[in-house]
């Protein structure tokens, strides 16, 4: 048994699985943002015709999944396993949404940090031989989540400046084994797989400054596990940390030796323009790296203009429950490196 | 890369994970029950002196994996990840029971099924070569449970004889490669990830039908990927269907042209003593399959008593949401081999 382990944390694939194809779906707030053109579906009706919901969160993801499927051109026999959650209790919106496809599904959570779980978990599954393609998804609904987490829609609360929007929709990738027609498509390369850390901040209206130190220590162990330094990367790309969390994020990786100014950026900070859609820190939820990572990430890829990313989505590990015991709100992330083959 | 599908969707283990330790600790009804002479420490406090009962199933998750690693003389460091998940919403008795371990979390959810789907991805994960350690563990109590679920205890609500009794515990297994020491321990030889079974069953105070069609279909799936008759296993240990679910289970299999009457036996049924606990339909919840795999079924694996099993915990998707808003009530099982190494 060959040892695929580099360092404390992180492990490196032997036989890199290929993304064959990335699938995003999301709300109307999300397709007036910068990365409008790059969607492959904006649903006008954040219901989409369901009667709650969380069955239109479900719905979100469904239609991930097909999109996922069609672009790789594979059929649901084709797919062994699907990694999804989302943030609802107890993942309603995975178990309904799913389903119908008739999958094994490998049910996870990680909050916001999910897509990085499903693809650092799916990909040790593919480069340990036990399916050819798997599926990857996350899902979150801006109403969904508040109801969940905060107040009810109609309450109109104010949002402070340190608050993220959750973003509407969903995100799926497929990973394989590929073959010769997707032989210029990108890969996973390595995985660095987070802990939880803990810095006791209580504060569940700024999830960046949750979450940042998880981040931090998530990308230091990827970086000290590999050699690499920041500028082996032509982006480090966090979850959702938005702008309040970016910074902290910066400042905690200078303490430890590594300036990552240069290649950082933020999913929540790219799918909303800070200016005009009043999201505050910038977008969140499960689906905000997901849907940003096929519709943004995956073509810079795809295309050669990146050659090598760390993506590395942030979650706060909280409920209402927690929360309301006067619990702090704990962060995990997950990260990992992808890579173009495109020869330019 | 070796391909170690079996059929459409188990897959089997080149190099077998060894089960170095099982740890169980429970409160006082189980610890009252059959296996009392079994569980590693039974809690007299239900509360074990914290302040809430989400702290208190934390604290048992914590207490379960310090005791697992104790008994396979592991420390921490030598744990690459955990895999763990729990029935409260967003997983608070995971995130809060084992950040302290500071080892990097799989945080994973699959109802009451969790313990089969930790074993099944942690087993791929040691055999794919991306560990030397990991650990699966899972938690329930029954205050937390009924809090999130149901009715507060204090109102007092009658039970419905479908209805089972969600266990307070927590149980730990520790899988490794393996060595010299370790040879007569049992190995985890192939697993069986299930898929979403719905068949429309609404009621959530008879979690036992709910959650037997999809234990019929992953058990079926074994049997024909693995080319096995019932008789194949010693025993087929389903996780939480209690006596309403195994009696539907049973005729299911049949109507699929097998009989697994002699086989069967279901974690709830062995916890608790049906005529003196006053538990109706049985025991229930994560913990229940995860403490009795670590205290009754891994002696007899140990011993050699029984030579191969099939456990199969058992899942029940639904959340207070989902149920309020008029959902069906969906089931998950995932199913993972066992097999003593013991020479008689």
């Amino acid at each position: 048994m060959m040892n695929k382990r580099s360092g404390k944390s992180t492990v490196i694939f032997e036989n890199p699985p290929v993304i064959l194809s990335g699938a995003s779906i999301v709300g109307k707030k999300e397709g007036e943002g910068p990365l409008k053109d790059l969607f492959d579906l904006i649903e006008e009706d954040a219901m989409l015709g369901m009667n709650t919901w969380e069955e239109a969160e479900s719905t979100f993801q469904k239609k991930a999944a097909e999109k996922a499927l069609e672009k790789a051109c594979l059929a649901k026999k084709d797919i062994q396993y699907i990694f999804s959650g989302d943030l609802l209790g107890q993942l309603i919106a995975t178990s309904f949404g799913l389903m119908d496809l008739e999958i094994p599904l490998v049910g996870i959570y990680g909050a916001c940090s999910t897509m990085g779980e499903a693809l650092a978990l799916g990909s040790m599954v593919l480069d340990g031989g036990f399916a050819d393609n798997i599926l990857a998804l996350t899902s979150s609904h801006f109403a969904s989540a508040e109801k969940q987490f905060r107040f009810p829609l109609d309450y109109g609360n104010q949002r402070p400046l340190s608050a993220s929007w959750t973003i509407t929709g969903s995100g799926g990738l497929i990973l394989g084994k590929g073959d010769q027609k997707s032989k210029n498509k990108p890969v996973v390369t390595s995985a660095t797989i987070g802990k939880i850390v803990d810095l006791g901040i209580k504060d569940s209206m700024n999830m960046g400054a949750c979450m940042a130190p998880a981040a931090c220590d998530t990308i230091y162990q990827n970086l000290v596990d590999l050699g690499r330094q920041p500028e082996d990367y032509d982006k480090i790309i966090t979850g959702d940390l938005g702008y309040v969390g970016q910074e902290i994020l910066i400042k905690l990786l200078k303490d430890k030796g590594y300036d990552i100014t240069s290649q950082h950026t933020d999913c929540g900070i790219e799918i909303f323009d800070r200016e005009t859609q009043d999201t505050h820190s910038g977008g969140s939820g499960c689906g905000c790296s997901a849907v940003t990572l096929a519709a943004y990430i995956l073509p810079k890829l795809s295309s050669g203009a990146w050659k090598r990313v760390l993506f590395v989505p942030t979650g706060a590990l909280l409920s209402t429950v927690s929360f309301n015991e006067g619990q702090s709100v704990p962060g995990i992330a997950h990260g990992v490196v992808l890579e173009s083959r495109k020869q330019l």
